[in-house]
């Protein structure tokens, strides 16, 4: 797979290039990662690739003749063209999937007041990363290659996905780690018990539990299983009895 | 403000420092922004600040005594601690303001499977960047940084904020700069009208339009105003009309 960055500040993808799982990603060769200055496209003599809104307002817009030369120059055949917008179809975990297994992923990063609206023509998505407003599509585009390079085959061990928030519609149950006992807080007992049946239904419903409290959004449509429900049940059961104390 | 990222990768935020409107605002003194590697705070004596998961599982786990030490060390009276976190609230405008009040930002970025989670007792909130999951919390911390240092005075003309999408509740209107005419598409009639009311209104309305098409979710509890409502109703009443044609 390949990804390619249009933006105007390719300096801005150096560190994320250089960093830990990415890097090891990069250097084993599980991607390819490029950035494209799309002002080395404009036909504007003092090199601008922006200019003032029509009607009036604040601030520069991205004009439509380099970033739209620059995205014909740059596309192939596979390419998948994707605009980093607010407007756009909001980021999430079933977007990285669809994204990774795309052959060439363009991500056009905008800057300033945002783009002439006729780009919009030029490209086959806007996918924005939340509702919020950001400086530039350049934070936007690097979380979503993040996303997308950590599913990619081989670059993080496969049964390490299985159990992420997200993945199987759940959030992650609690995690712990050595000291037994820190700051007077203990370890579960059944986390140390050694009986793995045990241990894997405590997670799933603690699954259950936290997701029920945080992201209850996340079960509406949900398919349980035999043993979910059986948990589910056990769940309120438990809930009711707690509140009649 | 300052804002204090607490990673394993300090260096993976030297590009955002380095780049366009944050460099400006950190050369200008408007914002501190500080990066601290728990791992120094570490009293395991190969320099180790991750453990394999109690009851087993893939991964490795972020341990409590570096990082609650690391909180300690660096929190004031005007501190709050961020998680970021997969579980967390999600990040929206909203929040990007009252962080933006925040005398001390605290971002603490995971990596590896996660946090002990008796890490969770010494954090203020968790933060969520979106329904994905990342290699580490830095992607995040960089965006939520981004999206809070714009906010800060000085950083952004007063006048650029109003309308950003989100900002006013509504997607924002589209937008033009010249050539007038592109590729065979003409820049709307109105915004080269120089009726400045005119103006206003269609982007207004078109705003309206958008959001109603893309974000239908956004108007679900808006108090519109009279003009807006009187436009709404223009709006339904062009649809109503087109559906006879």
């Amino acid at each position: 797979m390949k990804i390619t960055i249009l933006t105007l500040f390719p300096e801005f993808f150096d560190s994320f290039q250089a960093t830990s799982i990415i890097k090891r990603a990069l250097d084993r060769q599980l991607v390819e990662f490029e950035t494209v200055d799309f002002r080395q496209y404009t036909l504007d003599k003092h090199n601008h690739v922006d200019d003032t809104p029509c009607g009036g307002g604040q601030g520069m817009l991205l004009s439509c003749q380099p970033i739209v030369d620059c995205i014909k120059a740059v596309k192939t055949e596979g390419s998948l063209v994707v605009m980093m917008s607010p407007q756009g179809k909001t980021f999430t975990q079933k977007v990285a999937h669809e994204f990774a297994n795309v052959n060439h992923l363009i991500l056009l990063c905008g800057h300033y007041e945002g783009f002439d609206e006729r780009i919009r023509d030029y490209v086959d998505m806007e996918i924005s990363l939340g509702d919020f407003v950001l400086t530039g599509g350049e934070g936007a585009a690097m979380v979503i290659s993040d996303a997308v390079i950590r599913l990619l085959n081989g670059v993080i061990l496969e049964e390490s996905h299985a159990d992420d928030s997200f993945e199987n519609g759940l959030l992650e149950y609690p995690q712990y780690t050595r000291p037994v006992e820190y700051d007077g807080k203990r370890v579960p007992d059944v986390l140390l018990s050694g009986h793995h049946a045990n241990i894997r239904k405590w997670r799933l419903k603690q699954s259950l539990i936290r997701t029920m409290e945080k992201r209850p959004d996340l079960l509406e449509n949900r398919v349980f299983t035999k043993e979910e429900e059986k948990l589910m049940q056990e769940i309120k059961a438990e809930r009711a009895l707690e509140k009649e104390k």
